[in-house]
């Protein structure tokens, strides 16, 4: 029970990141979020709000990587794109356009303070980063194309996504999402 | 004098809003930041809050909007992505990567309480792409294609600033770029 308290906690996080930033998630609404008794809060994360934040983070960036990975099985990139579109279309639109990357979110509230927080944002956007390449790589791409191609598919969904939200569309990914698969498309090709 | 301290609420809004986001600039920061009066930031923003970030958000928006017309003077879509590149570069690297763009800071945080605000920030993502779409267009492309290769650079290359601040390193924004400039060049060669 214990466990699944600070599980909860964690996962109230990161839902709360996504849609209010890093500055405007505060330990009061996590506690609010999840139910969580309020000392509890304390006890599972003594270093405070930047353990939870940083905890929010490792688990979403483990999250996608793994789908990424799990993914990447069936062997066919552009299916494991479209996956990725689709998954981002459903959360955009079930959110009603208020939910985005709790990893952007906490990369553009980066200070100095929190170094550990940044660190796990960046561990999180090189690992997707990583299971993509892998899959390019294993269609036949050189290492230093997989990577650049795998950069701009992360870099442009994630953009893409804050587009979306200001536009209150799913157009932009639509549109990010067609030019990346002619780019994926063009690439196997020429592998 | 009155204009001028206006003004200067208003970029110093957009300075802090690309390094703390939405939540983490107050009123307070602005007015210690501007060396404004205290009394004067009502006077100029009865709306409070939410105007003087709107206007922060449509000054960056025409700024950007406004570089991008200029530089399609040229008629070279790559150069024009190429000194885009360079300004985000020198901005990260200058603010020791705490800086990133104001209107994704304001899009993340995106809330209903304040839709002025996020429609701001859309009407500038649509501005910079209606801007790059032109230029495409005027080297060929046909609509639809331009638009769609237009959202994929603002995407990409606003995915990319928050990949460089986790990071702490232009690789991101250079592996992007290299990407972009590949698909402008086969797009422009086939149009």
């Amino acid at each position: 029970m214990a466990t699944d308290s600070r599980t909860r906690m964690v996962q109230s996080a990161a839902l709360l990141l996504r849609e209010r930033g890093l500055s405007g998630t505060s330990f009061r609404d996590v506690i609010e979020h999840s139910g969580a008794p309020r000392g509890s809060i304390y006890h599972h994360f003594p270093e405070g709000k930047r353990q939870l934040v940083r905890e929010a983070v490792e688990m979403s960036g483990g999250w996608v990587g793994d789908a990424i990975a799990h993914l990447d099985e069936s062997g066919d990139p552009i299916a494991t794109l479209h996956a990725f579109l689709g998954v981002w279309a459903d959360i955009l639109r079930a959110s009603d356009f208020r939910a985005g990357c709790p990893v952007v979110a906490v990369s553009v509230e980066a200070n100095d303070d929190e170094p550990e927080v940044t660190e796990a944002a960046a561990a999180a956007f090189r690992r997707w980063t990583r299971e993509l390449a892998a899959g390019l790589e294993r269609s036949g791409m050189e290492a230093e194309g997989a990577r650049r191609l795998a950069t701009l598919t992360v870099a442009a969904i994630e953009g893409a996504v804050v587009l979306c939200r200001a536009e209150r569309s799913t157009q932009p990914l639509d549109d990010v999402g067609a030019e990346l698969e002619a780019s994926l498309r063009a690439a196997l090709v020429s592998a």
